[in-house]
């Protein structure tokens, strides 16, 4: 679960920051902890300085996911499906790194990672005053939009270029404030250790998003600064204990987004537009790719990362979906905004000021569903096309004051964005030109062969002629002629016959079109809009809340605790015991076999050993690969996955059901040690 | 799960006979097995020695529940929980069967059970032609109630007296057609072997009628006639491979009762008004039991048989009751019945002869819901009392013509009541009196102190005071005076002073009142009116399904399968190993504590030994114990429960997720031979 979706949602998701915390709900600010709940519920209040290093032990991987620090000697903890990108990008024909694992014994046969970057939260301050003053002079409020953009980008390259630090405005509460976090930067990031990709999925996607579970969903990596293994002074110390049943644990990371606060006129756009079209967009996509997986074991091998990831996204937004088609939670949020209103109501000054706020956004939305379909079609489906729609859009959009360009393009992202670019990870033509040649066969299908974007990709040609031409000789899998181009600037790219090049430059002006025509027209009404409301909830309920997950580094609490389901009661946590049960029960077939390992090395386990248990703290996904941690920060966890009642947490979170699920620290020490002979690393870890 | 009710539903369950049957759905009657569908669906069809062997090797336990024959040598396998009330009498503080389990390493060993009577249906015939001839007569439809109970009485007694076997007339299809069917009576039932209750009831009440599950919930008794094994001739051989994913399998048994065919006004009836009256009174009882039992260990162990079966009805009919609730449920029902309605419509000569009758008993059943709380409370909480009021009716009803008598005291059903009556299993008084008292009090406080039934019993006096003197100096806790009372016959009733039959004595009007009540307003509209619906179901249909379930036996069939659940798949089976996963993954807490041999000797066993395993078969309470067998008639396992999504089948079957549970035979023979040292029995059971 619980990696950003691969397929991005287009979807503009701006929404109102109105909600009351329950129980164990949250995900907090490192600026604005729950001191208060915990303290009045566990007794325990977090110091400046446990924050602090917490904060600073913590990591996110730029493609989604979160880690942490578990050495002195740079050794960073993560899921291995945070990792398994990587994995396929380092594996080849002959050595496939996700099917048989991979442990480096000795610190010369790590594998550096081909486009890893990681980040570390070195500082976080409160910029909401300064975008404030420099939206005064917006002249309307479309005028507005590009009024912030400017003042951030500002703002984040002043910061960049005075610390080196990336620095990235990122607006909370929906606009209700403004911050501006500096990340230390990594990108020398070494495999270490990943154990089989069967022993960290078993299960597979049947098993996906669902508890008890038994998998050894982790992978470790070392992270280098000039060479040297790096030495912040910041990491966790590992606990093989655990945590006990009831216990308090605290996970930190790096949620990617929550829409807890949407409206119900937005919850109804993704209800009955966006997440229908999205699935089938999805299942398009996943249709396509296990075609081509069925080619060969080299297609199949090519393929499987990506269908795995497209797997999980079809069914945390299936589970969404049932989440918001379910009457009584939507009922739920639609009691909820009824008592929002009638507060605001009950305020003459409230009420002039916010009164038809909710109105708007409800106007602004039902025009965003006329083009929803539209959107998902910009996406082009191949990664090298949607590749070469960047660079084209880059070397224009750099020319460009930061407050006129595209959003992805501000200064402060470019280094990122580069990495990306020319990252020399391997490029499968064919299954390329699969992917391209199917979403645009769908998108003649939907959107009809006289729509214009249809008619300018295809001119009247087939999916598969246009494909294939712009295929066959196209030199954009080299990282070199991607260089090429982007030295170049626009001119060379506008002048390159590359055959993909060409084909893409037909969908850059609907890319762009679409992109400004939600800025002027939905954006432009519905950001001032939320932002109203997140001033209109700051006055009704006061400032006690936590923000929507932004991809920032927040904090979760809990406990460790089952849960009622399936008629009965899922245990707080499973044994090693469960995963042979598991195996055993579907006679070990695919999803339920057990790499050979893991089978012959069971006799040397104790069976009883934790292997995976749940917890009431509230993730999404981005928070894969965080780490549980008790009071005293020690790791006694990895968060991989959320149960299947925690889909719907996107728009409610309930403590009765929503779990996370995470691998026991006990059982990562035993599998390194007793089944993969990895003891020098076990010994690393816990310090020895 | 899957026993008869102990709390008696009260409630008149008369219903409709239509339904249409899908997958592998049905109860099947001998005399019409499925042969059309088998045939269909699998390439199989039974023969008619095929059926008849099945038959004679299938038993049926008079207080709840099946078994069959596992070896030429009388030894019946059938369910702990079925077994679980006879080891509760047999057990005393000293020796705790439940507890402790039981072997009888030979045969000098075996346990003589109190009053446990086994039946086998040695025929079964087709009686609906004499009972309709006699309704004939009848002078109005009250009357024919009078009529026809005569004539069945008839039936049944001049087949006792000609045949020796208990005959009992069987009302199928809801009076749609009435058979005889006779049964040979075994009452020197011996026990040989039943595990600790912990390793048969493993994961308690909370497991209960959930899968995955790890139970071994088994007993073994020996039947004897004249002192010796019973030696039938029919038997089912022990296939201790099991049955594989997918193999067809079969369920001979006694499902207890089912209202598939309900009209929707009787769902109504069930869905507003019984089923929350019934969970109220079940919880209240345990309630009273639980409190109890926190006594002191002596009564936690008299207690414990009785709150085990109170916790089994509350999960079964709050299952029902969350079932019949689901809209989607319910609008399945009324459509279906919309549909026959319009059939019915379509034809005039239907339409005449059957289109009122839906109203005939929607009027009965708001007549009905009137007096539904009473009904409840006649059944007095207490056992003995129960017992007291039995007696008391019958050294009257004795008296009459078989026509007149109330339900229950027929000729034919005389020697089982005796039985009950004059059982020497213990009876622990200060329970007794807890109950009583517990639920009298429930009567006053829900009917109010002015109910003409409250001021009967109680005559202005408080519950405490009334059952203490009652319970005080009763010597109705001894089945020699029990059988002195019935010996004296009604003088010697009326003429007793013993303070149980004084109290209870004041009940019997009341009861007697309801019963006539419900017999005259009730059932004299619905009994002739159902019984329509079951002819306008023949003729719309026509004859090709199963009659709701009535506790006689039937043949259901199916594969072995796992099913969606919980957002992934439950497997079709599970294995020691997960046994062994969910105790240590609840920390061997109760109810999650494997008994110490079975816990000391897993090192002796095979972990991927199936434990359990799941089919389609329709099964309901009542089929606890049924084998489940293979085409050659083989016993690959034992049912013991249903899942969590199979409780609503007593109104809906649904293939998708309709499941019955079994331990594996399998599991069976590894535990014999290397947990409990029964080595000789598994010889015996094998053939060896």
């Amino acid at each position: 679960m619980a990696k950003r979706p691969s397929v991005m949602r287009i979807i503009v998701l701006v929404c109102t920051c109105v909600f009351l915390c329950h129980a164990d709900e949250g995900m907090w600010t490192f600026d604005s902890p729950p001191s208060k709940q915990l303290q009045q519920k566990y007794g325990f209040t977090p110091t400046q300085q446990w924050l602090d290093n917490v904060r600073l032990a913590s990591v996110r991987f730029n493609d989604g996911g979160s880690g942490s620090f578990v050495s002195p000697t740079g050794l960073v903890l993560t899921n291995h499906h945070v990792a398994s990108g990587q994995l396929q990008k380092m594996s080849t024909p002959e050595r496939d790194y996700l099917k048989d694992g991979f442990y480096a014994g000795s610190r010369s046969e790590e594998l550096k990672s081909p486009d890893l970057e990681v980040n570390v939260l070195v500082s976080l301050e409160d910029v909401t005053a300064r975008v404030r003053a420099a939206e005064k002079s917006a002249k309307s409020e479309q005028d507005a939009v590009k009024v912030r953009k400017q003042a951030i980008a500002n703002i984040e390259k002043e910061s960049l270029d005075s610390t080196g630090f990336r620095s990235d405005v990122v607006s909370l509460y929906h606009g209700g404030q403004y911050w501006l976090y500096r990340y230390k930067k990594y990108t020398d990031i070494r495999l270490v250790f990943a154990p089989e990709q069967q022993a960290a999925f078993f299960g597979g996607d049947p098993d996906n998003f669902t508890y008890p579970r038994y998998d050894l969903d982790f992978a470790i990596f070392r992270l280098y600064e000039n060479d040297q293994p790096l030495k912040s002074g910041y990491y966790l110390h590992w606990n093989e204990k655990g945590a006990a049943e009831g216990e308090l644990v605290f996970v930190p990371g790096h949620p990617a987004g929550t829409q807890r606060a949407n409206t119900v006129s937005q919850l109804q756009t993704m209800r009955d537009t966006n997440l229908p079209n999205l699935l089938v967009m999805i299942n398009k996509r996943l249709e396509i790719l296990r075609r081509y997986s069925a080619l060969g074991p080299e297609q199949a091998r090519e393929a499987k990362e990506d269908i795995s990831g497209l797997e999980n996204e079809a069914k945390a937004l299936g589970g969404e979906y049932a989440g918001l088609k379910d009457p009584q939670v939507f009922a739920k949020r639609v009691a909820e905004e009824r008592q929002f209103r009638d507060a605001v109501k009950a305020d003459p000054a409230l009420e002039s000021k916010y009164g038809n706020v909710w109105d708007t956004i409800a106007n602004a939305e039902v025009k965003s569903r006329t083009r929803a379909k539209e959107a998902y079609f910009r996406r082009l489906g191949s990664q090298l096309a949607a590749t070469a729609l960047q660079i084209i859009q880059y070397v224009s959009e750099v020319k460009k004051p930061e407050g006129d360009r595209l959003p992805g393009y501000r200064q402060a992202q470019v280094a990122s964005l580069m990495r990306e670019l020319l990252s020399p990870a391997p490029v499968y033509l064919p299954m390329e030109e699969a992917m391209l040649a199917g979403v645009l066969e769908q998108a003649r299908a939907e959107l009809g062969p006289n729509d214009p974007y249809v008619k300018g990709m295809l001119g009247g040609a087939s999916p598969e002629q246009v494909t294939k031409a712009a295929m066959k000789s196209t030199r954009m899998a080299d990282p070199a002629f991607r260089k090429s181009l982007l030295d170049g600037g626009e001119a060379a790219v506008q002048a390159s016959t590359d055959p993909l090049i060409v084909l893409v430059r037909k969908a850059d002006p609907f890319s762009r079109e679409l992109i400004r025509w939600r800025e002027n027209e939905i954006q432009s009404v519905e950001v001032p809009a939320v932002s109203k409301l997140s001033d209109a909830s700051f006055a009704v309920y006061g400032k006690s809340s936590y923000p929507d997950a932004t991809f920032t580094l927040r904090l979760a609490y809990g406990t460790v605790s089952g849960y009622k389901m399936n008629g009965t009661i899922a245990p707080p946590k499973t044994t090693f015991y469960g995963l042979y049960d598991r195996a055993a029960s579907f006679n070990y077939k695919q999803p339920f076999d057990v790499p050979a390992r893991l089978m012959d090395k069971r006799l040397n386990l104790d069976l009883s050993t934790p292997l995976n248990f749940v917890n009431t703290c509230d993730v999404t996904g981005g928070n894969s690969g965080s780490p549980v941690i008790n009071r005293n920060a020690e790791l006694v966890g990895l968060i991989f996955d959320g149960n299947i009642e925690s889909l719907v947490g996107t728009y409610v979170y309930d403590e009765n059901t929503n779990r996370a699920v995470a691998v026991h620290s006990a059982a990562i020490m035993t599998v390194l040690r007793k089944v993969y002979g990895a003891g020098a690393l076990a010994d690393e870890l816990q310090g020895h």
